[in-house]
């Protein structure tokens, strides 16, 4: 991307008065490539959206939107003319379309080779054990049978099954406390990828991002609560974490970003286990829900450093501006008109930080979450949990 | 607008599952509704925009926009079907066709009557003499000879001349030094105010943001420096100012939108004077560049504020997030790829806050603004002065 580096032309000459702002195409139309547009405003780039459809989390913010399926070849190719660099709101487009793009001459950040890792989590593993990052223990099982081979070298029923591609939030995920649980990880056809149940006190997250010239940010550790598989509560910092554990978690995720040659955003999903050590749960390549407290309590928000690292740009400071920030995930309830519960929840936390996605309320369903900072963190987290419980409908007064 | 208050449905009822987010149309392109549509994105609604040309600055980054003349009553009318609330990026909208936007049923915020008093400066002297709000000596003067007797009265020239309408960032103003000077200001046709040169030690502004039913909150008061009659560089707080002006200012302030009835954000423009009074120079009714700073430095920023006013919702608290917060504006320079310069920017000051506006640049013309913070004003004010200078191309290194 020559057209947004310094020339060489005299700043004085009268060099043509084009804006010369890069396009940064955004694959997928969920709330992470919402907020990433919300984030690029403020730089002046230009945002192009390929989106399934015009109702889309970010297609209804976003002028430039082409819908379209993002597992056809050609479509992307179309979409990515006119790009400076394509980037992802998601980890599903197939990594042969992704080289596809790269041998077009199209920057692809994160790129096929670091992607894929995070595509894959039997890839995921190996390449975490080539590096010597510390991971539950773990292989890829033909079957049943193996699976239950697999859990007496562990220590015995429950295990954890998963398919190797296509999880996310907890979907793909088995929790198997016998042989007969182990059999339905295998109907899809996909590798199933054993782990042993980690004895794990909490998760955390380490959430860094990195440009493609090497330069890397880090932001604090934090807690992540997890209700029935899906990401509840983010604390940061982690409360109590030492600062050794903490800073090996930042060391473990810069390294695994250069080791793999991540660009963008990296959220490491770790376990912190009672004996003290921590385990790599999950790996992201995109900004994260563990980073969504970025947006209000750090200097620079994850979105807005994903967006500085596709586009090489130096990044922006990662440090907290508030002693505690929390997010809170609004998932979707029974009661479907949160925009009511506004009137209540801004009334009672003139500070409270809402965050919708725009999307339709559906039981269960990541519809938005809500921010929290300040001083004091049982103060912090009552706000939080507070408004995230109104705006679902849990919480009636 | 009862669609978005809480109804009376039983929340645990099979109410539709529809989202009911309400539509906010904003008439005008600018900066102003781009930065207002960013802070609009988390709350989930709507944004629907009017706009000259497709290129204008906020048609770059919003989704639904109508490109048409705001000075066009049937355009208006075609825009204001399916908003819930009209509000403004600029105070050019004919009064008349506000008051039958009304008519039709359509809230717009802030109303005609309210800006009345930022369209037309005779209005808003004769208004705040009325309501003894601290204006410069002033009356309306017919032609250069009663200029003449307006300053012989004020203790002679140089007086100010302002056309009642149409005047923005120094248009519309003219520094009379004498009685040749004072005709220019009559060619135009439209009635003439003169004001009294006023002894101004500094310019201040008091930002305060109202809601229909009455709830208003006050920003700190501000320090503005202008530069060739341009904004340049603002100080949040304004530095050495006593608190019982300050607490004046926005005492002030406060009353001027209770008693025109303002719903948004209200910039009042301030003149400090050497004898300790402040006196009003201009009023804005909407998000303003003296409030650009509350972006990055206040706990809710002035666009999120106007938003959450146009729509009666309770408004986010004003205070600052840093001791000191500085913006300076990014003018047009002779050298036009200020993205080649973010890279010196950023890597310089990694928390520096850039804020571009996607126009094409041209000599002299506002085309963003950066925002620093922090505990030293010197350090502070240091970082955002390099920043915009380096954008603009008057400082190299």
């Amino acid at each position: 991307m020559p057209r947004h580096r310094r020339t060489s032309v005299p700043r004085w000459c009268g060099y043509p008065k084009r804006v010369t702002f890069p396009v940064v195409g955004m694959v997928g139309g969920g709330q992470l490539a919402r907020m990433t547009h919300e984030a690029g405003i403020p730089l002046g780039i230009k945002f192009k959206l390929l989106s399934d459809t015009p109702q889309d989390s970010a297609a209804q913010v976003v002028s430039e939107v082409v819908i379209g399926d993002y597992r056809d070849l050609d479509t992307l190719r179309d979409f990515a003319r006119g790009c400076d660099v394509i980037t992802f709101d998601h980890e599903h487009v197939p990594t042969e379309h992704l080289r596809a793009l790269e041998a077009d001459g199209i920057p692809v950040r994160p790129g096929p080779d670091a992607l894929v890792h995070a595509q894959d989590k039997g890839v995921m593993r190996a390449r975490l054990d080539a590096i010597g990052a510390p991971s539950p223990r773990h292989r890829i099982v033909a079957d049943p049978a193996d699976a239950e081979a697999f859990a007496s070298g562990v220590g015995g029923f429950p295990i954890i099954l998963k398919t190797v591609r296509g999880g996310y939030d907890g979907k793909g995920v088995w929790f198997v406390r016998s042989p007969e649980d182990a059999r339905d990880p295998f109907l899809a056809g996909v590798p199933v990828l054993a782990e042993e149940k980690v004895d794990f006190t909490r998760e955390l997250a380490a959430n860094i991002v990195r440009s493609p010239h090497g330069q890397a940010v880090a932001y604090p550790v934090v807690e992540s609560r997890q209700v029935d598989g899906v990401c509840d509560t983010v604390i940061a910092p982690a409360p109590d974490l030492s600062e050794e554990l903490s800073g090996q978690a930042q060391e473990l995720a810069l390294r695994i970003a250069r080791e793999l040659g991540v660009v963008g955003h990296l959220a490491v999903e770790l376990f912190e286990t009672a004996d003290g050590r921590i385990l790599v749960n999950e790996l992201a390549m995109r900004p994260h829900n563990s980073g969504h407290w970025t947006q209000d309590g750090a200097i620079t928000s994850q979105f807005a450093n994903h967006v500085r690292a596709v586009l090489d740009l130096p990044l922006g400071d990662p440090r907290p501006r508030a002693p505690w920030t929390v997010m809170c995930n609004v998932l979707g309830g029974d009661y479907p008109d949160m925009y009511s519960a506004y009137l209540h929840c801004m009334a009672r936390d003139p500070q409270l930080k809402i965050h919708m996605y725009g999307k339709d309320v559906k039981p269960g369903r990541k519809v938005g979450h809500v921010n929290t900072y300040g001083d004091d963190l049982d103060e912090v987290l009552e706000r939080a949990r507070h408004a995230a419980g109104y705006l679902r409908g849990t919480i009636t007064e």
